[in-house]
């Protein structure tokens, strides 16, 4: 079990037509607040682990900060449940557009977006890397055979920044999106090129997954789940390779087949 | 096919070896726009049916209303993505607080909550309602099979309002929050008492459907997924049933197993 992202619950269990007491891994849920130059910004609920590359991925996600250096110093308070972040710099005019609504200008002609920072901040792909489909089916068996607290408890979303061979880091949390801003994150701090690199994941693709792997910046994303129109849309129009329902040898190609190459 | 839930595409398919383009159906994602007294509120993204219901009820669950009578007048401009609410009053000055953490005075001793607007709106359940495990069981079952988009594109989450015997009414939606809050719209549009009803959910317990769930006013939730720790605090502190894991013939019980009684 890895530490603190399951617990130990008594519950009581439905089986063989019987009801009895038993012990039962759950897993955990906890609301990090960030405050940004001192005032509140957003609370994210979370799998605490990862806590630095979390806050700094959704500000980069956000629109708020491009690269690490911009922050000025960083403190977490795990016991309260609080991020408290510096910039360098005041916070951009580009929050008072923090979820708000992306009017465009020619109705059904101009991108699918739908928020303000998405269509300031995700980026068409100029990626060239090629994904064989054995290595697409290897990479999310290993992604999801890596994850202990899965198999534990069922309850999580898995995420992988990967090479067509490889994974590089693997992350885990209870919010889809956590677990994205995690590798970009983990990017950020590590200083490592995506442009070239795969996003395995275990959840659906949804358009706001879609908007984020374009910020984290890579030409492909592999899924064990079904994508939406919106996703694929979007993955069209932003030159990413969307791969759903990777499961046994098997899978659904979306988007910009011509990243998937037989060997 | 229901219209509108999902769309067909062209994509391109690896099976036995090969890649092959074919036709499959892909579940549609839509943002809706809600506007409250002409100033913008909320983005909701969201499977395009029940706008009115599911605007209600996440007006509802925001503690902006209470009652359908709150509202003057709605209008949905479904080509555009806008849903125009005019109240009777102005908004309450608990939208200051729309998704802002919840501070409580005694840290570790008070509810588990960390929005205001959930301290606000959710309920301690004073339901007397029982459920055989049979009934649990049979439940499931039938939202399950009653939900076409489900099989057809596997990218949605399920919802329904029950008595101990049957559906009373059943929602989808790509959002899990939204599949809820269509249901509680539907109640209150249809003035249904909820205090001895049950939900039934495709989707894990988190600790924000578990206080969805609250704020509706049913005492039971019938999960198919994991539940959270946070939603179990939750869950024994509001007196509400949490049930995850109905799969088969099993499921387990992590709150207020008092509720579920041998038949």
């Amino acid at each position: 079990m890895i530490p603190n992202m399951s617990k130990s619950y008594k519950i009581t269990k439905y089986k063989n037509g019987q009801l009895e007491e038993l012990d039962d891994m759950v897993v955990t849920e906890f609301p990090l607040t960030v405050f940004i130059n001192n005032k509140e910004f957003a609370t994210m609920v979370c799998t605490p682990t990862h806590f630095e590359e979390m806050v700094i991925g959704f500000l980069a996600s956000e629109g708020v900060i491009r690269f690490r250096d911009e922050i000025k110093s960083m403190s977490i308070d795990e016991g309260r449940g609080y991020a408290y972040i510096d910039l360098f710099t005041e916070v951009t005019t580009s929050q008072q557009y923090y979820s708000k609504r992306f009017i465009g200008s020619c109705c059904g002609k101009s991108r699918q977006f739908y928020f303000h920072n998405d269509a300031r901040t995700a980026k068409t792909s100029t990626a060239t890397t090629t994904v064989t489909p054995a290595q697409c089916i290897q990479l999310m068996k290993l992604m999801q055979e890596g994850s202990l607290v899965f198999q534990e408890t069922g309850g999580v979303h898995n995420a992988a920044l990967c090479t067509p061979d490889e994974i590089i880091v693997s992350r885990t949390d209870i919010g889809r999106h956590n677990a994205l801003d995690k590798l970009y994150g983990y990017s950020l701090l590590n200083r490592i090129s995506v442009r070239d690199k795969i996003i395995v994941f275990s959840g659906r693709i949804s358009s706001e997954v879609l908007v984020k792997a374009a910020k984290i910046g890579v030409g492909i994303v592999l899924s064990k789940s079904a994508p939406t129109d919106l996703a694929i849309k979007l993955a069209d129009d932003l030159n990413i390779t969307a791969v759903g329902f990777i499961r046994g040898s098997s899978f659904n190609v979306y988007s910009h087949p011509e990243r998937i190459v037989q060997g």
